[in-house]
């Protein structure tokens, strides 16, 4: 997906919101946001992907602030809450329902400003919901017939519900090579190796890093080995806005997207209502 | 008042509403904010008045869109609104509510999203409220001992209640020539002499432009007319957070800033609460 209208102004907000995190002092955050102002015009153009150019500000941010990790405490937070609240809802009996739990975990997306405290109660009213668009039988015959599947996670606190599915899938489908990716390192509140490895996804499954700290998974700043691995699978469930925003260009039938609707620009993009839950094979609808 | 941090982020927002007011087409609006990413760096610098920055910003975005006026229907809206609330007002009889009442005026920002409708309730919720710094009295005695008065107007509809106050002022002070002025030309919703024109302020005081079209009243962009005016008069009254952002700096205690501190740089500026009504002379919390 190339950049919308919208994406300049809401870059821009992040990096304002990453710099109050960072810094107390209001002459080091009027630098940091001046330091913003002269790098977008360099970062963003007519055929840049949101994620990536967003991705790109926000590590030149951090260096700019001298701090590796701006949502590090914001990310403990999200970690717990969703630790507890995935761990009382535990590994549910049906596939629809582990589906949703693992987009509901994607509204757990604390980088725009969500309130811990209503998690529990949202994440019971998403299972309740139905899909914008869904997916979901296509995913779960070609997880039938495959041998490799790869999941893409998003946000650090999100990864416990993708645990409730990837148990689930684990159960159905014992012998499927499964491979679990994530950042390789701190970049907004994404998971990163660390997480997923604290989260023990490897109890079931591979994980590996993307080889790159940018949000989503922009191929070509992936690692070799990564490149590898997606290559070979048969199946790739890819999370999250930024897993949309790098991957759907590709058409890629291989691949199913699991994501809520969050802003103006992925709701346009895929003729869907703002909020909406889906389960989109090959980033287009008429796939 | 030199730049905050959070000022980048206010103006892309602005530019931002600036482009979805004055175009349909999502690709012009991309193009629009590719435009304003390119520019930020170039206008803001740590000497920046945000209003100028900001100002120069939106007259270039301007020129880019093709459109020398998109706040023209909101101006109108507003203007139509402002103008019958005051009409049912009326002049007050003190002038302490006449102040409040240009301050409250303040609050019709339209470029800020207000609501209109809620216009008329505000304004007379404004009435009962305390000024957080209130130099109302020496005003009033500076305004005892003046022979000119110049009066810096801000937005198009708050016109109307400014008009209630220099009536007062006017039946107080018959003999104080008054000069009022406004922008040279359309910026944001912000009056200009043509609004002024329009509602009828030459039937009681000298209508005159600054010369420019950036918000707010900066004394290097002005025509040499109006500095000739500026620093001929014995008080000025400059309405709203332009005015105050582009001449605080002067400490010219011949000035009188009425405003509502709508922002958190503004409030922080002053070391007040953020929405407190002021009349600060000076522009100095200690003169």
């Amino acid at each position: 997906m190339r950049i919308h209208y919208e994406c300049i102004a809401c870059a821009v907000n992040q990096a304002q919101k990453i710099t109050e995190m960072s810094a107390e002092d209001s002459g080091k955050r009027r630098k940091a946001m001046l330091f913003v102002a002269g790098k977008l015009g360099e970062l963003f153009s007519e055929d840049s992907i949101p994620a990536v150019s967003g991705g790109m500000l926000f590590l030149e941010l951090y260096r700019f602030l001298g701090d590796d990790d701006p949502f590090s405490g914001y990310k403990e937070t999200s970690r717990k809450l969703a630790q507890r609240v995935a761990g009382d809802l535990g590994v549910p009996v049906d596939f629809k329902t582990a589906l949703k739990l693992a987009i509901a975990g994607n509204i757990i997306d604390f980088a725009v400003g969500y309130d811990p405290s209503k998690i529990e109660e949202d994440i019971i009213g998403v299972t309740r919901e139905e899909l914008g668009i869904d997916h979901s039988d296509e995913l779960l015959r070609a997880l039938e017939n495959a041998e490799i599947l790869l999941y893409l996670t998003d946000n650090c606190g999100e990864v416990y519900f993708d645990r409730l599915l990837l148990e689930f899938i684990r159960g159905r489908f014992p012998d499927l090579r499964i491979y679990v990716a994530a950042k390789d390192g701190p970049i907004i509140n994404d998971a990163t190796v660390r997480d997923l490895l604290e989260a023990g996804f490897n109890e079931f499954a591979e994980v590996i890093s993307t080889g790159s700290r940018l949000p989503g998974t922009p191929l070509e700043y992936a690692s070799e080995e990564f490149r590898r691995i997606f290559n070979a699978v048969d199946v790739v469930i890819a999370k999250g806005q930024a897993n949309f925003e790098t991957l759907s260009d590709l058409g890629d039938s291989r691949m199913f997207f699991l994501l809520k609707a969050k802003c103006p620009p992925i709701a346009r993009e895929l003729g869907v209502e703002r909020g909406s839950l889906l389960c989109v094979r090959g980033g287009k609808i008429d796939d």
